[in-house]
């Protein structure tokens, strides 16, 4: 935890009115989408535009300018006086995955709105600022994350128009979007519907979706990179089945104690990978002998396993795949079995700005507030900004018992606090990315 | 492999007239009893009967005297000279499991009938011998192994009188015993059949069921003792499922790590003890993460497991207990997981006579026959005889692709060989044990 430097900005909290505003559309939305067990507001579904309205509405309330496009995200603007100028964006999303949280998307934009309605106060500025209310960014209805997100820069692949509904395989993507208004023909196109260059920078909160912060004792996380992946869905360690008295250590292929010494000799390297201050985490996933054909007495002949790492180096992620590779080389000489790894499939890291980040650690030191730096190890659609070259930044607020289910906890102290921090890398990001 | 020492008695090799018998009898039960893929002689069935009925038939064709006891065993004696000392016996199964090879079994029965009819070329000695052609060694049929020969001995419970048939439920092994002429009321009563004093010792021909003679190169196989086990079969590893992306290396709780942590540390402890020559294998033959729950993305919360272990030396077993239950502790503590190793179900190794043992590497010795001594690693009749008091010893005969399958493959040449020991075991056992 950093304390904060002398001579720095203080850092503006959220006004009383604005948080009591917060607490209620917080309140609002968990009314409107209990199902009974979380809160359900599926991707480009009823519910999601319901939710998307009511924020429009107390947007235009306060005499924001508000607008849909073509992939049915809403766009709500206080303009600036100098409309040459790259706006300062900020959003989220309002879906959620069946049977999911209140906080998970809905705490970005309803920052985000907080952000606009607090600089509304401090009179008009030059730089137009923007809140992005973004559609389906859950991959739990369609398969696919980010499809708002994806629209706005052209990054849309139309195949995923004929993506069936997970919870319903009759009804397609094409058709939830339609049906709610999103323009199918046009994001066919893959037209962009927002230069990137006309935007500073993009700013987004989140709840943290892992245990990091409660265990640390803080309320807010500068994010300094999304995590990116190598996984292998269908690795396997293929040896010989055998009775398992009869045959003694020297003739077997153990295609568990292949798998394991795999396991454990990745284990260990991922731990001096963190010792030396990379960023990793690695998962075996599944990792099972053929239900057809083991037994208790049986020496396995095959485990399928998968393999995730996920770091914010894409480096690092290539020196892991490299290392995997070479102990499974290795492993199958001493052990006798074959490794099949296959090629990962890959997905970049997102790299977050440096200058936003610093930016963000010096108005919370400013500011007194409690922080730490640390990866997003789940992604956002901040990811997309980032990678079609939006200067970005993410804003953690500290959460229990992860997202994607009903218990998700965030304390609308730690909210307030975080919001704090989205609003000043709103307003003062620009400077800092000279854009 | 030892060489032979000067001085010693040669080795008795059988006669080509009953070698040519061996291969009739062989053909003979291929021809009735293949099912198209495979041999198929089911425990207390028409077809077992059938095979016993064809060697009786041999036997009583060469003037040897035949009776079937209240199991339905079949027993075949050579008469000696002197009742009243204890018989020599040998003996082996005809049954198979579904779909198996022609030898596993049937080699120690035909082998026994070699012995005898070898033996009365002799002429008439002061000690009968027995053949004992015992009923249901396959635990195939009614999940139980050795109903002939436990019933021998007052060994068989009544409770497996009720054991269905796990091909057809709708019988059970009751009806398949009195089916095939059991008296079922007399062995519910568990009276002995055979006084194990009755026996001077007991000999068995049995084909490897492992690949460490092909592997050596050796036609037969001295067996040291016959393994007993230790069997885990419902062990867990229990962690705490969480986000493969958001949760950092010292907050996870992994399933996967813990289990493979355990097999890597037993692995080790495994190749220790074998090096200090003590007799062991180990096996994690079901090792898989909860399919309901498990996922690429999700750090694994569960993997069930099964461990085996099989020694000849109960101490080993012993031994080994208390190492897995140590390193499950210590990896519980490392890495925040509970292994639930559970009691033991145990089935105690037999051991197999040392002066008989000895004996039969003198007489390889000196019949200068490539040999090895091995452990059993699979269980065998011989185990019962050996735990009712009997002197025993094993002779294993070279087999490729193991046992219980079609693929058996035992040549002739090593058949033969191991044929002889047998028989020298059987006329020269009772001197080694003085019985």
């Amino acid at each position: 935890m950093d304390l904060p430097q002398p001579g720095q900005a203080p850092l503006p909290r959220i006004a009383p009115d604005l948080a009591a505003l917060a607490a209620r559309l917080f309140a609002a939305l968990r009314e409107a989408d209990h199902d009974g067990v979380g809160i359900t507001r599926e991707t480009y579904g009823a519910a999601e535009t319901a939710a998307m309205r009511r924020i429009e509405a107390v947007a235009r309330d306060h005499q924001l300018q508000t607008a849909w496009d073509a992939a049915g995200n809403l766009r709500i603007t206080l303009p600036g006086t100098d409309p040459a100028l790259p706006a300062a964006a900020c959003g989220s999303h309002l879906d959620s995955v069946p049977q999911g949280g209140n906080f998970d998307g809905a705490a970005g934009v309803i920052a985000g709105l907080l952000a606009l309605l607090g600089a509304q106060r401090l009179g008009p500025g030059p730089r137009s600022l923007l809140l992005l209310v973004m559609r389906g960014e859950e991959s739990a209805w369609y398969g696919r994350p980010y499809l708002g997100s994806s629209a706005l820069f052209g990054a849309f692949d139309p195949a995923w128009l004929d993506l069936p509904c997970l919870q319903d395989p009759s009804r397609t993507l094409r058709q939830a979007m339609a049906g709610q208004g999103a323009d199918v023909a046009a994001i066919a196109t893959r037209t962009p519907l927002l230069d990137p260059a006309s935007l500073s920078h993009f700013v987004e909160l989140h709840i943290e979706q892992g245990p990091v912060m409660v265990a640390r004792g803080v309320p807010v996380g500068l994010v300094s990179g999304i995590r990116g992946n190598h996984r292998h869905p269908a690795a396997r360690c293929l040896g010989e089945a055998a009775h398992s008295g009869a045959v003694p250590r020297w003739l077997r292929r153990d295609a568990v104690l292949g798998a394991a010494d795999l396991a454990m000799r990745l284990d260990a390297s991922w731990r001096t990978l963190l010792e030396r201050g990379e960023d990793l985490v690695m998962t075996f996933g599944i990792f099972t002998t053929d239900p057809r054909e083991h037994a208790m007495t049986r020496v396995p002949g095959e485990v399928r396993f998968t393999l995730e790492y996920r770091s914010e180096s894409e480096a690092t992620l290539d020196d892991f795949l490299g290392l995997a590779q070479a102990e499974a080389a290795e492993i199958a000489r001493e052990r006798r079995v074959r490794i099949e790894l296959g090629a990962p499939v890959r997905t970049p890291p997102a790299v977050m700005d440096s200058r936003l980040l610093a930016l963000a650690q010096r108005l919370c030191h400013a500011g007194r507030m409690p922080h730490e730096v640390l990866a997003s190890g789940a992604g956002h659609d901040a990811a997309i900004f980032a990678n079609a070259g939006v200067p970005s930044a993410m804003v953690f607020v500290r959460n229990e018992h992860g997202s994607h289910n009903p218990h998700e906890a965030m304390e609308m102290a730690d909210f307030l606090e975080g919001a704090a921090v989205l609003q000043a890398l709103l307003l003062q990001g620009a400077g800092a990315v000279q854009r």
